[in-house]
C-alpha cells in the first residue's frame, strides 16, 4: 500500500514528483501528539515555555502542510545545532537601527523559526504605519519553511516578499564549485481566508530531493545538474556525486541567488553566504522582510474580486493529458486537509529517531 | 567578418548564446547620431522636447549596453503605438492615492520609458523619506529594459526590487496556452561607480531569441519549451509553432510570473496579463517599483567592501572549461565601452526602417 505523499518534499513545487513511501516506512502521526513531543522536548532543552510552544506549533504546522523537509524531518538537526550552541534558545532578537520604515536587526543567534516570526510581524507592523515596510535581520538562524512567514503576513492584510541566504551548495553558472547559497525568495498575497504563496528555492532541487530521488533509483523529472563530465543530467546520483545542482533557469537562477545573497547581507549587515560558508555548520544567516499593508490601497474592497478573476482565468488553462493547473501553495492546503484528518505521514525512523530526545 | 555581438539579445543573460551576424547585415551607428534620429523621430511625433530628448536617450542608452531588443530594435514598434493612439506622447502619470512609504499612480497612457523613470524617482524619493518606498502603477506602457531603471535607482544609493506584468506568452506549469505574462523583475544594487543588476524575464528565452535562432538555424544552448508532441525540445521552430515556451526553472517560473503579475495589478489597481491581453496590443500594463535607501543603513560606510568581497569570492570559482564567471550586468559594461567605441551595432534593415519615419 502507499501513501500519495511525497515525505521529503520541501517548498511548493507545484509537483509532487518523487514517489510514494510504503506503510511499512511509515507512520501517521496525529498533529496534536507532535506537537506535545516537540513541546516537550523543546522544554528539556530549555527553551522558556511560549517558545517552546511557538517553536513546536511551527515545526508542526509546517508538516501538516507537507512540507516534511522542513518540519518533522528537520526538527532532530535543529535540536543538535541548539546542543552544539550554535542556536541560544531564549535569546532575543536586538534593534540594532532604525530609519522609519527600514529596520536593521541582530538575530542573536535565536532560534530562527522564533527570529522569523518575529521580523515577520515587525514588518507588517512598520507596513500599517508606512504602507510598506522592511526588516533585514542578521546573525540569526534557518527558518525552515519561509513560505510559513508568507502565509503569516498574508493573516494580516500584506503581501510578503522575503528571502534567506544559505550556506553554498550551488554553483555560479559556468563555475564547478559552488559559492552561492540556494537561498529561498517567498512572495505571499492574501487570497480568500487563505493565501497564494511562492516558496521558491534558487535550486532546481534540493539535496534532499536528489537523495531521495537516488534512494528510489528513480530518474529526475527534468535536469537537475551536471555529472562529472559537465553534462546536464537526470541521474541523482551523478549530481549529488558532482555537487554540481543546477540553477532555476540556468544563469537566470544563479544571478538571482546572488543578488538575493549580496542584498540579505548589505541590508541587515550580516554574514554573506561565503563567510556562512567558513563556519561549521550552517548558522548566522542573515534575512530580509518585505511586508506591504493592502489595507492602505485605494482599492481594497475590489482586491478579492481582482485575483479572483486572475486565477480562475489562471485555472482555465488547457491542461496537457494528466496535468492539473494549481497556483503556489495550493497543494499546501491539499495536505493540509489530509493530514489533519489522517494524521501526518512521517519515517518510522526519522519518528523513532525524534523520540530518543524526549 | 563577424561581429562577436548578439543583435537580439534581451535582458542580461549572461551569455549571448545566439550567433552573429554578417557584416553585410548591419551597420555600425555611432551612439550620437543614433539619439538624434531618435529625437526628430519623437519631435515629428509631437513629444514635448524635453520628453523626446529623454526619451530618445534611453532607447540610445539601451543599444549601447547591448540589450538591442529594447532600444533600436524596439523604436518603430513604439512610434507605431503611438500612431495607434496606445501611447500619448506628453502624457504625465498622475497620483492616485498616497498611503506615506507607499503610492498608486496612474500612467495615463504615457510612454513607458518616461513612466518608469518617474516612478523609479519617485520610489527613489519616497525611500530617502521613509527608508523604503514603493510606487505601484498603473495604465502604462512598456518600459523597454527594466535593468535601466536598476541602473538609475543604482545611481542614487538605492537598491531597487521592480516589475511588469505583460502580455500571455507564457502557459502555465502544466497547461497547453498562454496565460502567464513573462513578467520580467529586477533587482539591482549600486557597486563601485555601477551596479550589479538583475534583469530576468520568467520566460527561459524571449520570443525575439528564439526567432533569431530558428532564422539561422541553430538549436538553443538548452530546453527552451515543448514541441506540439509536449515534449521538451531545443529546437526553436519546433517551440514558436507550439507557443509553449518554458518558464525558468519549469513550474518554479511559472509560480513566480502568477505572483508577479497578481502583485502588478492589485498594488497598482491596474489591469493584469489576462485583461492586457484582450486588447489589440500589448498597452495599459502594471508595474511595481520599490528602493531602498542604503544611505541609512547603520553600516553604509562597508557596504562596497562588502559587496567586493563577495563578489571576488563568486569570482573565484572554478570556471568549467570555456567558462567565464560573470555577474548580472557585468557584459553590460562591456558591450557598452564597445559600442562606445566602435559604434552600435544595428541590423541594416533595422536602421533603413527607422529612417522611413525621419
Amino acid at each position: 500500500m502507499l501513501y500519495s505523499v511525497n515525505l521529503l518534499q520541501g517548498g511548493s513545487t507545484g509537483k509532487a514528483f518523487f514517489q510514494l513511501l510504503s506503510m511499512n516506512d511509515s507512520l501517521l502521526i496525529p498533529a496534536e501528539e507532535m506537537k506535545e513531543v516537540f513541546l516537550s522536548i523543546l522544554l528539556k532543552y530549555q527553551f522558556e515555555k511560549e517558545r517552546a510552544e511557538t517553536c513546536g506549533a511551527v515545526y508542526t504546522e509546517n508538516s501538516i502542510d507537507g512540507v516534511y523537509t522542513h518540519g518533522v524531518n528537520r526538527f532532530v538537526s535543529f535540536i543538535q545545532l541548539v546542543e552544539k550552541e550554535f542556536i541560544f534558545p531564549n535569546n532575543e532578537p536586538e534593534l540594532i537601527h532604525a530609519s522609519n520604515a527600514l529596520e536593521q536587526w541582530d538575530g542573536k543567534l535565536a532560534p530562527g523559526v522564533l527570529n522569523a516570526i518575529k521580523s515577520t510581524d515587525r514588518a507588517v507592523q512598520l507596513a500599517k504605519q508606512n504602507g510598506i515596510g522592511c526588516v533585514a535581520l542578521a546573525n540569526t538562524n534557518h527558518w525552515m519553511r519561509g513560505g510559513y512567514y508568507g502565509w503569516r503576513a498574508a493573516k494580516n492584510n500584506c503581501v510578503f516578499i522575503g528571502w534567506t541566504n544559505t550556506i553554498a551548495n550551488m554553483p555560479a553558472w559556468g563555475a564547478v564549485d559552488a559559492r552561492l547559497g540556494n537561498n529561498p525568495l517567498v512572495i505571499s498575497i492574501p487570497y480568500g481566508e487563505e493565501a497564494i504563496v511562492l516558496d521558491m528555492a534558487a535550486s532546481q532541487f534540493s539535496y534532499g530531493a536528489l537523495e531521495l530521488a537516488k534512494m528510489r533509483n528513480k530518474e529526475l523529472p527534468v535536469d537537475g545538474g551536471f555529472d562529472k563530465e559537465g553534462q546536464l543530467t537526470k541521474n541523482p546520483a551523478a549530481i549529488i556525486e558532482s555537487q554540481r545542482v543546477l540553477p532555476v533557469g540556468y544563469w537566470k537562477g544563479a544571478g538571482l541567488s546572488l543578488l538575493l545573497d549580496i542584498l540579505s547581507a548589505v541590508l541587515s549587515s550580516g554574514l554573506s553566504t561565503h563567510e556562512i560558508s567558513k563556519k561549521k555548520d550552517e548558522f548566522a544567516l542573515s534575512q530580509v522582510f518585505i511586508a506591504i499593508d493592502l489595507q492602505q490601497l485605494k482599492n481594497y474592497k475590489g482586491i478579492e474580486a481582482c485575483i479572483h478573476n486572475i486565477v480562475s482565468d489562471y485555472k482555465h488553462s488547457i491542461a496537457a493529458e494528466g496535468k492539473e493547473i494549481l497556483y503556489p501553495g495550493e497543494r499546501v492546503l491539499k495536505s493540509r486537509e489530509r493530514n489533519l484528518m489522517n494524521g501526518i505521514p512521517v519515517i518510522k525512523s526519522v519518528w523513532e529517531r525524534i523520540e530518543t530526545f524526549l
